[in-house]
Parts: C-alpha cells; structure tokens; sequence
C-alpha cells in the first residue's frame, strides 16, 4: 500500500513544475531559480499545502519554498497548487535535517506550523525546535534567524518557547489563542479543524539577530 | 466600609511580629533584619499567604518576604502566619513601585502569583511584567535577576513572556498546564479554587544573568 502510494506520487511529482526533485542542485541559487531577488521564505512541514498556497496568492511579492518530509502527503499539495498559477512558490520533498544542503543564508523567514510534538521527553530531540533543529536553520537564514510557529500542542510549544529563548531568539509576538487576537492569520487544514473543536491556537514569532 | 476595614488591619498588622511597618529602614540591611545571610526571596502581591507560609515552612533556610498592597488582604496572610512561628518570613504592605527605595540588590528570586492581569491593551504598562517593573525589579536582585511567575491569565502570560524575553531574560522552565507536570509546586489559594474549575495554570521560571 505504501509502495503503491509513493509510486503514484512521484509520477505526480515530477510532472509539475511546483516541484523540484533535486534541490540541492539550487543552493546559492535560490534567487535566479525564482529569477527575482524577492525575499524566500520556507514552511517546514507544508503538509497539503493550504497555507503556503494562500500566502503565495496573497504575496506576490515574496517567495515560497514548502518543505514535506513525505510524498504521499506532498503530492495533495502539488495538486491544490495545480488549481493556480503561481510563479513564486515550489515544493521539495526532503527531511529538515538536509536543509543545510540546500539553502546557504537564503532564507528570509521559516514557518513551523503544527509540526510533530513528540511530547514524550525522550523524542525532545525530534521537535523542530531543539537546539538540533535550530542550529541548522542558522545556515538557512540570510541575515536574522526569524521564526513563526503556530500549534495546539501545548508540550511543543513549552518547549519550543525554552529551546528558542535559550537559543538566543526574543520574542516579538505570542499568543495562546491565536484566533482571539486580530493578528493576521491563514489558517491551515489541521487548524481549521482543531479550531471548529474549540482548541486553542497557540503562537510564537521569534527573532535572533545576527552577530548577537 | 473600606476605612473601618482599614482601621482594624492597621492594629492588628502593628501588633504582629511578621510585619514590618517601615520597611525602607532596612534597605541595604535586610540580611542583619532576618540575623542571618540565608538568601531573601519575594512575593510580590502574596494575597492570604498561603503560598508563602509554605514556603517558609518548607524551606528554613531561606529567608521570605511578602509584598502586599492592601492592608486589608495582608491582615489575612498576617493572621494566618500568627498560627505559625517562622522566623524567616516577614510581611510589607508596600506597592511594587516602591521596591526600589526598600531593597538594594538584597533578594535572590522573586514570585509573581497570579498577579492583577490588566488584560486590556491600554492598562499593559500596569502589568508586573511591564519594562516599568522588570527595570525596577533591577535594582532589587543581588546577582542575577530571577522571576517564577504563576498565572491562570493567558493574556498576562503571553505578554510577561514577550516582555520577560525582550528585556533579556531566558526561559529555564516554561508550562502551560503545571499541574500536570512533576515541577515542585505550592498552591496558592486563588490557584486551589481555579485547578478545581479545571483551569490550567501557566508557569515560567525566568533567568537574567548579571552583565549580560
């Protein structure tokens, strides 16, 4: 079943022009393989893509880059971005520990939003938001280390808080009910369903100046 | 109403070992007050006492002070230490504001319990996270600056951890739901009657190291 899914997949995959198999191919290329000098941002963990899509149709002057770790789940994405035309935004299918590879301080903003908690203690190293994480992403950004989360989860976003703050970022916005606030939001799929179930949304944008 | 309330705080907060009337006589000497260099910790707006009472109790070689506004609140704390013999605990009816002229970097940790939220925008400067007090609070600790805080108010919360990390605090400990974790932890009476409503309590333990 698996097997069948990742087959089917691929094909879809490489027959659109969201997609880029090969990313490593574009490190320190990033800006003439969107032919522009527009400002890059990343969603690690794109999922079906509904929020980078929305972003994308409402930012044409900023570049989208969605990072999905499966095929299977970023073949739905591929396929909501086949219903635009957008020039600004591609897809990649790789782990977040491989971004190193494949972007050199290109990155204007990363979006995490609802990413795997692994609440248990011992999984802490898998959040997207350990110091393991964090330390990779400093080779992606271009100038400051800039981050926005969104999550239900309240055990990721304790730790995420710690990880980021003794990391070196400060906060410059926080919420523990997201949609209660007037902060502009695109809502993603497992948002919107948590939200219509009454949780509450809760969201970090984190900043680490370079050189400090 | 309020005056006879007054009235009779007044003489029984006089007439009681824990409480020190004049408290900006000891300033710089707090250490020769309690006759001993055990470390001072604060409570600031520390209500009925319960949390502090405990804390003296549990912990002898610490040295407490609880910090109150109102006269007719800290009578409660007063009477309900009377029932007790601590000679590490003493009570100051004083407003935070005045911290400055009462303390000159004599106290190792201070506690924020559920503090007046002033949940709306306006009233932020109010807040006993706000840049006003964490600048005031500056001059209060002996070494590094050192905050537990304890709120039920989600608004309070995010706000004191934005303010907190952007006047250069770092989070040691962060949860959104404590009473579900093994963090040691004292209730206080306004905590006891919300956790039985099923409110979850939202704690930081926040850490400014000096020269930093």
């Amino acid at each position: 079943m698996r097997l069948r899914n990742v087959k089917n997949a691929n094909i879809i995959l490489q027959d659109s022009s969201y997609f880029i198999s090969d990313p490593k191919m574009y490190r320190q290329h990033w800006r003439e393989m969107f032919a522009c000098d527009n400002p890059i941002r990343l969603e690690v963990g794109c999922g079906k893509g509904q929020f980078l899509i929305q972003m994308a149709q409402q930012n044409p002057e900023i570049n989208f880059v969605g990072v999905e770790k499966y095929e299977s789940v970023l073949v739905r994405a591929i396929q909501n971005a086949e219903l635009t035309s957008l020039p600004n935004l591609k897809f990649i299918c790789v782990d977040a520990k491989e971004l190193v590879q494949i972007f050199d301080h290109e990155i204007e903003l990363l979006y995490l939003n609802f990413s795997d908690p692994w609440p248990k203690k011992r999984h802490h190293k898998r959040r997207l938001t350990s110091f393991d994480f964090l330390s990779i992403y400093e080779s992606v950004f271009q100038s400051d280390s800039h981050i926005i989360q969104k999550t239900d989860n309240i055990i990721l976003f304790a730790s995420s808080l710690e990880d980021l703050s003794q990391f070196g970022y400060k906060f410059l916005q926080i919420s523990l009910d997201l949609h209660q606030t007037d902060l502009p939001n695109i809502r993603t799929e497992y948002e919107q369903k948590f939200a219509n179930m009454g949780v509450k949304i809760n969201y970090v944008e984190a900043i680490k100046l370079k050189n400090k």
